[in-house]
């Protein structure tokens, strides 16, 4: 194993933190907390220290790089992250226990947005600017981030590292080099993630609040700086997330080829059909379940509308309390979730692309099973799906359900409803952040008992890293000198 | 398609159901209740009729045997079995409404034992006697029993309708003909069944007793005769019954091996293991779980044992109230109905085998992953799993999964609970009986919409059936002239 070359990005990704952290500082300084400034140059000092020390000790690593240092990479390089990040939280005193600064952390980082807080306006603005900027840089992935600005070289390092933290069953080249490929994702990010911003300032928000917001919308995230999060704000700001937490969940692959004009390829698109189709058909669905709960069925669409971009994004935004919703939009929520976003946004979930791929196998085996000698190929966006992937798919929603199930069981040692520990798992796998009961949109994570906050905050790094580098990272085999 | 065939074999097993119908008639003659013996008398003549005018316009059938005819006879055959099966508790009134009397056969002969029967005990004898031989009629499979009592041939036959038929990811060829082998295993189970009704006549049950309470249990069906299920029996017989439920739920193959001796076989058996491990595991975390809720750790661990034995081999019989149990032990119980019991048993649930082929397919997997070009093979039993099973089983579990996702949303419409919604299909769906909430132990199944009562029939044919009979049965594909 080549440690070294782990090591070194390690080092990098530290560095970049200690950079991360210093918008948020700015805000303390601004706003005259010296606690709050203490703690973020505290973590800033870790950081650098942590990072160059790395970085001296592993100054002469070799350019080899397989499938395990691209594993490794990408679940320490996560863990590394979650840990720094947490610090500015727990030396401040604004959360006086680790273990729940961790879990707000990772909750960020991961794009989840399940919290510990009560009442997020009790915070100071400095972290909650924190707290909201690890979702976007959570959102399009950290380790593309520094491949997009690093010459880390191709070959080894794009090929495994883009693999282990690109959502979805396939990663899409945009262009033959990865790094470009990197570049253009990230200024797609960027770009749409200001264009957010603006419609937000338009619904006159301040800026602090709109960059805040679009942070949560663009990583899919789902912090708020409000306590009652989305509920307070004109219809006119919630339809704005509504459209853009949509928009974060389509594939940034499709946006590409937008710039590049070609439209019709988009609306052909198999995996947008089927993740607005899912949308617009559950918003109908629940707009006309919860009907009664308001005055009008155009108010009534206005808030299923927003529950479900929030939830099948997997962002996690709230204008109501769904939680008291009829049991039938209940249980398409919860189904939402699993399903998730497209591959290749910033959106958690087993993705569209996922669902596509395991019906379409289904349909051609139950062919097989009528006519065994036929040859029945599973396609997708006009492409064979290859067997590889295919096998990928089902290895993934193995573990996924094996990982779910561990979850519950242990969750349920807290001795919570099975829709409690249910939800909670499955917003958390998911990357979502509310569930139901004790987890539903008014409630919070704090009431869990440290044990299951851990199992929590592994089911957020498993969901976001999409399982197998985690447990590629805990696995005995891994650490072995041979191979 | 050779419709011919298919309607020779439905014929037949209208006649063998006529027959089947004959003992409990008797019952009800010996009882002196005319009003169930003309009810019985109804059905047997509508099954003689049916099967008789069916057999006459089927007579001159071609030979030839595909796929998709197996797949038919089996779904058909079921279903034709069932309205039928269900016309005894209509006819006489004990149940007023079909779709009632249709849903508590369905349970029945699919082993499930979901009731809608508040107070089993007001039913009379012969009914109750229909009821639970039912559950042994279901439990080895009735075109199975065709093909032991029947020249119906090899070939297509016991290729297609076996497969169909028979629990697990494959077909065990105990002797090189199908029909001996058919013929081993209703030796075997009519064997034990009998050992089964001679331990409950020892502990003082009566024969009928003794006998309703066999065929639940050689069924793992779970339809009891008394009111609190087997909570009024003595110690003895809820031990007879932990016994002889976990014996039903093994792979009946194993019986055979051990009758030729090759105990050592048996023994190093992956599946028996597996299944063996799960269940004292379960028993004895339950039993902790539950310690303080009785008098002794002994009575705990026998009320664990016996809830255990009952819902790994989704029978369904209960001696306490699991509902009321904390979290942990719910939430095992669970995970145990969807884990189910052993391939090739009378028992449901996705199978240990299964189980074990996702795991072993999913570490080599990840093994590749590390290393992508070495070769690693999924095992068990001592043999390469094949490609082809590999494939069934991902297939199976997709489809397993979609029916659980549609039928939960369709029995939110109830507006119950997401646990009644979620563990009432569980229970269906791995042919179980109970399950928590409002489908616990101590509830029925006749609070549901019809809509609901014809999801969950529907949900009890595919998990004894393996869900594909039923599935290609529906498909519009199948009824195609061509092919």
């Amino acid at each position: 194993m080549n440690r070294k070359m782990i090591g070194k990005v390690l080092g990098f990704i530290l560095l970049l933190e200690c950079v991360f952290l210093f918008p948020s500082a700015l805000i303390a300084i601004a706003d005259g907390q010296m606690n709050v400034l203490r703690a973020f140059i505290g973590a800033m000092a870790a950081a650098l220290v942590a990072g160059l020390a790395l970085s001296a000790a592993c100054r002469n690593a070799e350019k080899h790089f397989y499938a395990r240092e691209g594993f490794l990479i990408v679940g320490l390089g996560w863990i590394v992250l979650s840990v720094v990040g947490a610090l500015p939280f727990y030396l401040s005193g604004e959360i006086p226990r680790f273990v729940d600064a961790l879990f707000e952390v990772v909750s960020g980082f991961t794009t989840t947005g399940a919290s510990i807080l009560a009442a997020v306006e009790d915070m100071s603005r400095g972290l909650l600017f924190w707290r909201s900027f690890t979702h976007w840089l959570g959102g399009m992935g950290i380790l593309v981030f520094v491949l997009a600005v690093v010459p880390v070289g191709e070959g080894g390092y794009s090929l495994y590292v883009l693999r282990a933290e690109s959502p979805g069953p396939t990663v899409d080249k945009l262009v033959p080099k990865m790094r470009q490929s990197a570049m253009i994702l990230y200024g797609i990010y960027i770009a749409l993630t200001v264009i957010n911003v603006l419609f937000l300032l338009a619904g006159g928000m301040d800026l602090f609040e709109s960059l805040c917001t679009a942070f949560g919308t663009a990583g899919t995230g789902g912090f708020g700086i409000k306590n009652d999060s989305m509920a307070g704000y004109s219809p006119y700001i919630q339809m704005v997330c509504t459209v853009f937490m949509a928009l974060f969940g389509v594939n940034f692959s499709l946006y590409f080829l937008l710039l590049l004009g070609r439209v019709r390829d988009v609306l052909k698109s198999d995996e947008l059909r089927l993740y607005l189709g899912i949308m617009l058909g559950s918003m109908a669905a629940i707009a006309l379940n919860i009907r009664s709960m308001f005055p009008s069925l155009r108010q009534a669409f206005h808030h299923a509308a927003f529950a479900v971009s929030s939830i099948m994004t997997t962002t996690g935004f709230a204008t109501e309390d769904f939680d008291l919703w009829p049991q039938l939009s209940r249980t398409i929520l919860v189904i939402l979730m699993v399903v998730g976003a497209s591959a290749g946004s910033t959106g958690g979930g087993i993705k569209c692309a996922r669902v596509i791929i395991l019906f379409r196998t289904l349909s051609a085996r139950l062919r097989q099973m009528l006519h065994p000698r036929s040859v029945n190929l599973v396609r997708m966006e006009g492409k064979t799906v290859s067997d590889e992937t295919i096998q990928g798919v089902y290895t993934y929603m193995t573990a996924y359900c094996a990982i779910a199930l561990v979850s519950i069981l242990i969750l349920s040692l807290d001795n919570y409803s099975l829709e409690t520990s249910l939800t909670a798992v499955m917003a958390c796998l998911n990357n979502i952040g509310p569930g139901l009961d004790l987890v539903g949109p008014s409630q919070n994570y704090a009431h869990f008992s440290d044990l299951s906050k851990v199992v929590l905050m592994f089911n957020m790094l498993l969901g976001r890293l999409e399982i197998f580098p985690l447990l590629i990272m805990l696995s005995p085999r891994t650490w072995k000198r041979a191979g």
